[in-house]
């Protein structure tokens, strides 16, 4: 059988369909056709990625659905095969509907971009903190200490609070940021993915609205149409959201809160000042909105100076702080805080209670051991360090690559910049392309609630390297500057008609 | 200053605060009253326990209320001190409300009973397996073993489907149950109570309604509260659901699933027939509406004949299957499955994604390292001996101690039996007196979706050894009994009153 992935052409780009689909239904059609029959092996996900020039997860995510559809199966170690069609009867009624909220979510997840890059291709697009940094030899010896010393206990039910230590270790950083704030003010949860979600159910029902910045973390998006809540954006200035925008859709009842990143923002790597933190706290706390502040990569400054998180500026009570593990230590161990206030805490307690009952003690407790030995500090210092090169590299590649018209941010910690093409160029558009030039990044249309064009696009420091990134800038500013090229002569012909 | 503890009286049932508040409360008015001054040193915990006869965690999560309102601090090491008035100015205006679903949220939580037993009391309340039957030495090879193969890359995401080796060997074990199913069906998630989260998400929007038995476990009530759901209750009979009422509620249209646990049911500890099973994935079936079955203690079963568990049984795809090594292996490894088909895991997915991103992965393969080294399975064996054991004790007291007109139920695995007392004794009165008495219990009224008072009570074998099981039930059954004493001729009055 042959294989063919439709790319992206502009006419159609919301018709497109997600390249692992095409590869799944082509397969489906085929066992359907008798082409492929029971026991046929399919081409391994290496060769088949090889072959279509596609990642490999995305071939595997094509073999999974159809695995689901119970049409192939994969036996480990011997490969794909086409089933035996089942004795047992197929369903004769349709399956129960989904609920029209996850029918939503699951719309939104497809507007994702599908990224289908060549192996090798420059990831510029991930914030998946690069393992070759990960402290394993020093986190693993925290985790056998706390188990020599902890034992069995360690293994049982965390509380839904989380481990006390852990609480402790945080809280005494975060009074280092000048947050006052203690061990029983926090709630631990899994990585700020959770405290997000949580934050956000402790002050608004579906139906209610959340304001957001514009444009935002796609995840935070993601998260809301989840929840049934929806979006009011805030677009975001040099020096953060714009605060009369702000107060007027704060003003609106049913706008029960404001979610936002005052440092190394996601996607934009700008950090807000210190007066326009002031102002923002002013309304919040004039309307009565309480604010989520993420400072999911607050420990990653490696320039400029500290300003402090709203947390540390908050006199009102308005502010819940999110911090999380996930970008400066490692993801895997799903560990961030939200530190609220009052009923605030007894209600972020009974929706973790509600959610999952609690964390994992035992890597809390070898968190707690590793940050208090000095090991995260050590970890820190060294990934500063290399994220500040790299952001350098990263700078100095665009201001020596990219054509006249081109703007950047340039951040003083975490791993996102943010870059804006000239005339027009839709960065979803130039994805695709990308992505066969060897390069990858995150189109920014999806950082807007609305999934409109856009032509930003955020590129990071977190999994490429040095090298990499100098390679991956050369190949983007390539791309954009022959656009480009192509784009000047028409606008001229249409001058010349006009005039 | 003096602490003093109002216990439960049956007249002032409802209005009675848990005991926690109750000494924060007095020491906010003596620091108020200016009885205890900034620096004072309160009691220890364990010296305030002891003094007022309450479990250390309720002094404790009394001393954590008072550090939430920032009125006392605790210096690990030293002790909990009365804070100096803070110089910050106090939040001027009031804290933003919380949702009106955390409220009700809140309210439902505070009617959870609130243990506050003497140190040694027998512990047949609790559903948390005892930590000296963790196969910590074996588990922690098996994580050693994995980090040594898999170096970094378990520190990173996991994927919102979670490790790809344990779905595997989760989906094994399921065929052995006779569960048509495969890894790409599986979604890892936080143990059973992230699962019941999930899968009832994926098919009810908040203000909808989900058929649940009664009894039921507790927590499930908790998550439908913190949804914004609301509970169908279908009563039990001595085999399974009242599947006439099942149905009746299944085909109203607002109620869009039911959530059930056929075998080993928390809190009666009875397993349903084969029978009845197919019954009712017939009605399911019929009506098109979702079953999530939980079997939480599927790998629990030291007695009797396996029965298919729903998911093997289900020709329909109705039924979404929820998995734990909670129970069974130990809690804090936070691990859990969800079985479901087609589109289902597509959904599942989305909002595992928007819940929080990923599970742990480094203890996930470190489990899948474990069971498919033999590790489980010889846990297993051991485990289910002692619950066999322990069960055969506590059957045997309540045979010997119980007075006549007391039934219990007898369960083939798990941790749970249900007592019915005679003569419509309310559990959650004698819960005060068992407390003082030096054994606790779960009350009945927890498990009813309305909290209405109720003669049944709920015993579980999981942290009480054969001596303390004895000993708890001799205790019981001597309250149990003095209560019917001192009725009989009140009993005898009224009636010749009345005559």
């Amino acid at each position: 059988m042959q294989i063919t992935i439709q790319r992206h052409d502009a006419g159609a780009a919301d018709a497109r369909k997600p390249v692992y689909q095409q590869i799944a239904e082509q397969v489906s059609r085929a066992i359907g056709a008798g082409e492929l029959r029971a026991g046929d092996k399919l081409p391994t996900i290496r060769a088949l990625a090889g072959q279509l020039g596609v990642n490999r997860d995305t071939v595997a995510l094509a073999y999974d659905a159809l695995a689901r559809e119970r049409l192939v199966e994969t036996t480990v170690g011997r490969g794909t095969f086409v089933r035996q069609a089942t004795p047992r009867a197929r369903p004769q009624r349709a399956a129960p509907p989904l609920s029209p909220l996850v029918d939503r979510l699951l719309d939104f997840e497809r507007a994702r971009p599908d990224y289908a890059a060549r192996d090798g291709a420059v990831p510029l697009h991930s914030l998946i903190p690069d393992p070759s940094l990960y402290p394993l030899k020093a986190f693993r010896r925290s985790l056998n200490r706390v188990l020599d010393e902890g034992g069995t206990e360690l293994l049982s039910y965390g509380g839904h609070q989380g481990s006390a230590a852990l609480r402790d270790v945080i809280a005494e950083r975060l009074r280092g940021h000048d947050v006052d704030t203690g061990a029983e003010q926090l709630v631990l949860c899994q990585g700020a993915s959770q405290g997000m979600s949580l934050a956000m159910r402790l002050y608004a029902e579906p139906g209610d609205w959340v304001a957001v910045e514009e444009p935002t973390y796609h995840n935070v998006l993601g998260v809301l149409v989840g929840l049934g809540l929806r979006p009011a954006p805030v677009p975001m200035t040099d020096d953060g959201p714009d605060l009369e925008v702000l107060e007027r859709t704060l003003a609106r009842p049913e706008v029960r809160l404001f979610y936002t990143m005052p440092s190394f923002h996601n996607p934009l790597g700008t950090t807000t000042s210190l007066a326009h933190r002031r102002a923002l706290l002013d309304i919040a706390a004039r309307l009565g909105k309480p604010v989520i502040e993420d400072g999911f990569e607050m420990d990653l400054r490696y320039d400029g100076r500290e300003v402090p998180p709203l947390a540390a500026l908050d006199t009102s009570g308005v502010v819940v702080h999110l911090f999380s593990f996930s970008k400066s230590l490692f993801p895997g161990v799903r560990i961030g805080s939200i530190c609220a206030r009052g009923r605030a805490v007894d209600g972020l307690l009974a929706l973790k209670y509600t959610t999952d009952l609690s964390g994992v003690l035992v890597l809390q407790a070898a968190v707690a051991d590793f940050v208090r030995r000095g090991g995260y500090d050590r970890h820190l210092a060294n990934l500063r360090g290399r994220l500040r090169e790299r952001r350098d590299v990263l700078l100095a590649a665009l201001e020596e690559h990219m054509p006249q018209g081109t703007r950047w941010t340039r951040p003083e910690g975490g791993y996102q910049v943010w870059v804006d093409l000239p005339e027009d160029i839709d960065s979803r558009a130039l994805l695709r392309e990308a992505e066969n030039a060897g390069v990858m990044f995150s189109p920014g249309h999806q950082f807007h609630h609305d999934g409109r064009p856009s032509t930003g696009l955020r590129l990071t420091t977190a999994l490429a390297d040095s090298d990499e990134i100098r390679r991956g800038i050369e190949i983007l500013a390539r791309l954009v500057s022959t656009q480009l090229a192509a784009r000047a002569p028409r606008v001229a012909r249409d001058t010349s008609i006009h005039v």
